[in-house]
């Protein structure tokens, strides 16, 4: 009768997130993901690529077993 | 930079839950919050209030440092 | 890279726990568990059987994906 | 009857570590603190300061609302 989740410190979008607003995004992953909220956090495609920069997230949904998060790029990788 | 949050095993409605459907309720504490999700748990009025009966938490949202539960009633306290 | 975790609202003894005094026992888990820890939890022998009463969790440490929690007996269901 | 806890996704020292072996550390922090285990984790002297390096936390304890971590040093920073 316990709850999985998974404690996230890396966002990870695999490029599944969809724009929202200008710097805005919603991203889908599945399970219940715990993620800092309000706290910059590192932002890459792929788990082994590059940063793709910072990110703080805004908001987070858990339902049926999908975790949506919401967040705004803050800085970019000036190397992209 | 840590991101405050508070493991809840008991939801205490304090009578500020809405109803969205026959036995559906939403119910918005402040601060961000941990509960568990689809597994039974203890719903009173009051902390130190009687029982009101067992929900189960079906969606969370944290958003703006306050969390967002929507829960559906499972069984009532047969005393109330 | 994300941190697998179970977030527990019972303590499952399954007769594995270890008396280190009077009403003081620890009890090893698998995997990272999150329980509340200063709050009354209940506490049972198998996850679909009968309460055995109320503890207090004093320690947890999480080390080797392995979780060790050290409580006390709060009470003892009277029908036992 | 929530247990405050907070979510931790760097590890500032503020120079109270203490050193266990070569580069095994612990390091006590007021309140319960999750972090993520045995993910590579950036640590620094002062939250607002320099990257110090990466570690590796390996243990976790919660006891009197008080939180131990036990951290090997896996890289240093190469400017310090």
């Amino acid at each position: 009768m316990g709850m999985p989740m998974e404690l996230n410190t890396l966002i990870v979008t695999k490029t599944h997130e969809k724009r929202v607003q200008e710097n805005l995004f919603t991203l889908q992953k599945d399970g219940y993901r715990l993620y800092p909220i309000e706290i910059p956090i590192e932002i890459r495609t792929t788990l082994e690529g590059e940063t793709r920069g910072t990110a703080l997230i805004k908001k987070i949904e858990w339902e049926n077993a999908k975790t949506t998060i919401t967040y705004q790029m803050i800085s970019l990788n000036s190397s992209n």
